[in-house]
């Protein structure tokens, strides 16, 4: 087939979409879009996602151009008979897992990068407020892997792949520790040995100015 | 069949599950949640929704309990078999709708909410930053709905269900402005008329206390 393009950059978003392709092993060629210097912006590129936002993948045997990190997944997932749910059980499970991650472990941890490393002003206010919610969503995934090996039952699947980055970003960006989830510090651990996922993460290679700056 | 509870309050992310109630016609019984007041922290409804957030849905006959309203109108819509979309394209279309909602209208404007609202100092940089972003937000949809009549294709859906709550919340509690968005505006409206949605804003009746609150 022809292999899929895969339009993205060194983000925790990016690199849920460069780990699926490398888990489920579906021919793909990286283009890279440098949000440092606005590439998300450009009019060619905001005809694949008016949302600017990488990851976007375009699979021209299918005729289909995908954006949003989650609906990427699920596209990939079946697209390649691969990391699919195997019960209807498991289909609305990995919904609701892909949309936390979607709705608060993302925005969240997005946040509190903001406001923390990029804002002029460090606001107590404001940065308690998006640790302390950190701290409850972490403690909302420690509670579901208490009792689950991984986010949707035994296997290893969309919900995983869709939230492992985040807390990636968040323990070697952010340095947040993982001590008091023991439950979630496990699956991260256990994620991030996946050779899937180590190839994942170094992509996009970036330019060796881009890489030293 | 056993009516489907729900467990909701008066918000956005409440309503797009009354809503999606109403328009696929299920029969349901209402369990208020009354977040005011902290019902969302008690270990009954913690053991519904580990994220302490509405809505959440109990199918009894079905043996299943759903949380994140994107989720819950999937499920309602495969459920009663309306709303659906109709093609695999629309398929992708929709989680990709649904999860721009999850990822960028309802936490921006939760935000700015907050930000603009309750925040004891009103911030300058935080505020104008959020406004600035769900202006953003309103353009993307604007742009999607220049060429669509419903963010996914001609007919109204999940995705349409997903998004109004939070636009409609935008318009009447924090008082912005649909002008410089004439297609939004238009779907805004033209949503705004369906009797299912009138219903499903409507849910749930507060009680007297709380109402005159």
């Amino acid at each position: 087939m022809t292999p899929i393009e895969l339009y993205t950059y060194q983000t925790p978003n990016g690199h849920k979409a460069s780990i699926m392709l490398e888990e489920v092993g579906l021919p793909y060629s990286v283009r890279l879009i440098d949000i440092e210097k606005g590439d998300q912006t450009r009019p060619d590129f905001l005809a694949l996602n008016p949302n600017n936002k990488i990851p976007v993948i375009v699979d021209r045997d299918a005729g289909r151009t995908v954006f949003e990190s989650g609906a990427i997944l699920h596209y990939l997932a079946r697209r390649s008979g691969k990391l699919q749910p195997t019960s209807a059980q498991e289909a609305d499970d990995t919904l609701t897992w892909t949309l936390f991650q979607a709705a608060h472990v993302g925005p969240t941890l997005g946040q509190l990068w903001n406001y923390k490393v990029f804002a002029p002003d460090k606001m107590p206010y404001v940065i308690g407020r998006f640790e302390r919610e950190t701290g409850r969503v972490f403690r909302v995934l420690e509670s579901r892997l208490n009792n689950h090996e991984n986010l949707v039952g035994k296997s290893y699947g969309i919900a995983d792949v869709m939230t492992w980055p985040w807390i990636h970003a968040g323990v070697i960006k952010l340095g947040l520790s993982l001590d008091d989830t023991p439950n979630l510090a496990r699956w991260y651990a256990a994620i991030g040995r996946r050779p899937a996922v180590i190839r994942g993460i170094a992509v996009p290679a970036l330019p060796e100015a881009s890489a030293a700056a």
